[in-house]
């Protein structure tokens, strides 16, 4: 008879302890298979234990198939193989890089956590989950509450004429890239702004599509060489391009819009910095001068809000918004009830105005004021040979005074605790005018440690 | 000289009013491209208004490109398209199918939201939100502190070693499966349990990888099918398959194991339901005695916690890990800061057992309770002609007392108001075998109200 040390089996219960003993037992083969073990009444009087421990461990076994249980017959042990493979000296776990502490960095576009409006989020977090609005079942579109609340947003402040059922919320930026390229699908060819943000590169690249690079000119988007491409579809910032800064004007987006129609393409516009606007109003987006429906539009609360609230929505037209339902209805939303609610409330409370535009008129003259600081102190830079202002934007251009290498200027930064972003890092197809430009992020810079951060860039920049 | 009625312009402001009478004069044609706008000055003067107005109306128009400014020259109208493209009679917005609200719902398996802890969520939800934790920038893997908690939870609760630096956080199944594909790479081939879940083989599907359904026997994905796919991934759930809720015994898994290695191939372990076995401890997992690296672990918190919260995870194996990292790390997370707190604050705190161990216990008495009456219940009612309980899993499989298609059923179903989900709907490959079975998900039936469905049922399946 099966015989155990019950005293020896630690924290563990009785039945836990039995069942681990078998099943190594079985393991190692000093059960073998085809093997009858002992009856429940039989091991469980010669262990001293009760009827119902040895049938816990029985069915346990049985459950994970390691015993077989033959009806009046009993418990017979299963033919599994007795030594798992031995464990091979694999290869490591790759260590994760830890973050880095950066004395100054200038390209991360990260928004200012300081001005994100605490108490009324908590405010607000706290009266959704009182009225159980949290567990709401969302509908892979977005919460009807939210999809309105951004409607009414874009007809009020950006005079958009946008429908709640145009609307797709999605977790951020890249997420809602993924499926705009699924729904564009995989003979996409899609034209992308050179230099241009990266992530709209990668993340159409790993779908698969076909990207081509268009350069710029001072309007945006090249014309020519946009019709030249054979693109179906073009992604674009016209409100304020990242890097450049360039704004495109109203009759090249006409001629945009013009190009779409003849081309049977779609216009993704992506408005990501535009609510950061100094000068004048904004500008009247692509989709709301659109009348053929070739314009999805899209932006993030990631700039405005915060970039840890992962948070972003498109507008389709109807030709795609169709095509949405059918083939990608099946995906889940991705953001939660909570965050849904939660930025519905913001974008809808606070009476005329709302307390997201009360919060980005704030936001706005907080930058605008960080911005003239950093602008005003880098124009008198010695490394400074011109700076490139648009009035928009978190971020703007540092032409330098040097002839050294991007690559080689970057590395003494990094060597000093500083991050630097290069327009040439942005460009797919390499232009030597873009050399030694600095792309300032200027949005997590603290304007009391200017000296320090000039310091710091002196060293970098005018040691040789 | 231009004049414009501003006593006409209403609630807006001069400066706005101007420069959209100006605007349209441009659009329209009666101001032409090349004429050159009065000075400042002498507008203003002409309007009675001040020089800042007049200024901000034309630095608006400059900005917008409706204007050209040249220096010492002044403001000149840029050619633009005089109208906007007609607008065409396009297809109007497709109606939104709002969500039906269904007498009795057996085919969605949400989890009760009545058993979510929601004072001790709002109470950790005030915490972070008072300590700034929803504020932290999010690496892409996801918060070192969820993913800590998370591999302790693994360990304690499923006896797998599983290191902080494996795990990635993703909103929800979905996200993951499609960051999976992408990590497996376009020339995968992926062999699908059928019958299986269908979301999996859509994500699949979409991004373009070519799958494979592999029929079942009763231990799971069927073997000699496997090898002879050519797979070079499976993505099964051997802890209860989804619909038909088979457990795979460990000799399967060893083997399924041995295909892995013998194939080059990788395992997607989709642990999804595993928490909600009702007899015996959990079954080990693929993932914890798989000494070669080949398994990918995933799981959510969609059953467990709350459909509404999006939060899964997935475990990578080395070989997969820095993959992920070199090839995919661009992507930010896709799950807001303040859900990862307040989640790995549930899953650590709360003493010996964690907090969301206790609510697991808890909910899963709940659960077994509710199981149990349905069962009961369902075995007397005269449509049911055989039961497979598997002890495990928030549904059962109900083989119907009838000759009528699946199909008709459905339909009848729907017409009194009550939504069905059939065995045969979750098969790549049709089989009669699958006919006249209900997959009932009793997650979210109110056991007080069995009479009321089983009077329900017996109108669907009885009336001929």
């Amino acid at each position: 008879m099966l015989t155990y040390d019950l005293e020896a089996r630690g924290g563990l219960s009785l039945y836990e302890y039995l069942y681990r003993r078998l099943r190594d037992d079985i393991l190692s083969g000093a059960l073998a298979a085809g093997e009858r073990l002992p009856s429940k009444r039989a091991l469980a009087e010669h262990l001293r234990v009760s009827v119902v421990t040895v049938e816990g461990a029985y069915q346990q076994l049985e459950a994970e198939g390691y015993v077989d249980a033959r009806p009046r017959r009993g418990f017979f042990v299963s033919p599994v193989d007795r030594r798992l493979p031995a464990a091979e000296a694999g290869p490591g776990l790759p260590a994760e890089e830890p973050p880095r502490a950066w004395r100054l960095d200038l390209k991360s576009g990260r928004a200012d956590p300081s001005f994100f409006p605490s108490a009324l989020w908590a405010r607000l977090t706290r009266q959704v989950l009182s009225e159980g609005g949290h567990l709401a079942p969302v509908p892979h579109q977005g919460l009807p509450e939210l999809r309105e609340a951004i409607a009414r947003d874009l007809r009020d402040f950006k005079g958009m004429a946008v429908s709640p059922e145009q609307i797709v919320v999605g977790a951020g930026a890249e997420y809602l890239y993924l499926l705009l390229a699924q729904l564009l699908g995989r003979e996409a060819v899609i034209a992308l702004e050179d230099p241009g943000y990266p992530k709209i590169r990668q993340v159409y690249g790993k779908w698969g599509a076909d990207c081509r690079p268009i350069p710029l000119d001072g309007q945006g988007m090249n014309l020519e060489a946009l019709y030249a491409s054979g693109a179906t579809a073009a992604h674009l910032s016209p409100a304020h391009h990242y890097p450049t800064g360039i704004v495109t004007p109203i009759a090249r987006r006409q001629a945009l819009l013009r190009w779409a129609e003849e081309a049977d393409g779609i216009i993704i516009e992506d408005d990501y910095d535009s609510e950061f606007r100094f000068t004048g109003r904004p500008i009247p987006t692509l989709q709301s001068i659109d009348s053929r429906g070739r314009v999805v539009y899209m932006n993030t609360f990631s700039q405005t809000i915060s970039p840890s609230m992962r948070v972003g929505f498109m507008v389709l037209p109807p030709r795609l918004l169709e095509r949405c339902r059918r083939e990608l209805g099946f995906y889940a939303s991705t953001v939660p009830a909570l965050e849904q609610q939660v930025l519905a409330r913001f974008l809808s409370g606070g009476g005329s105005g709302s307390w997201y535009e009360q919060h980005l008129s704030r936001t706005r003259k907080k930058y605008r004021l960080r911005r003239q600081k950093v602008l005003e102190r880098f124009a008198l830079c010695p490394f400074a040979a011109s700076l490139t202002d648009r009035g928009a934007g978190l971020h703007f251009l540092l032409r330098l005074n040097t002839e050294e290498d991007d690559e080689a200027l970057r590395r003494r930064a990094e060597g000093l605790g500083v991050r630097l972003g290069f327009l040439s890092e942005y460009a797919a197809v390499p232009n030597p005018a873009y050399a030694h430009t600095l792309v300032v992020n200027y949005a997590g810079l603290d304007v009391e440690r200017l000296d320090e951060a000039e310091a710091l860039l002196s060293r970098v920049f005018l040691t040789r």
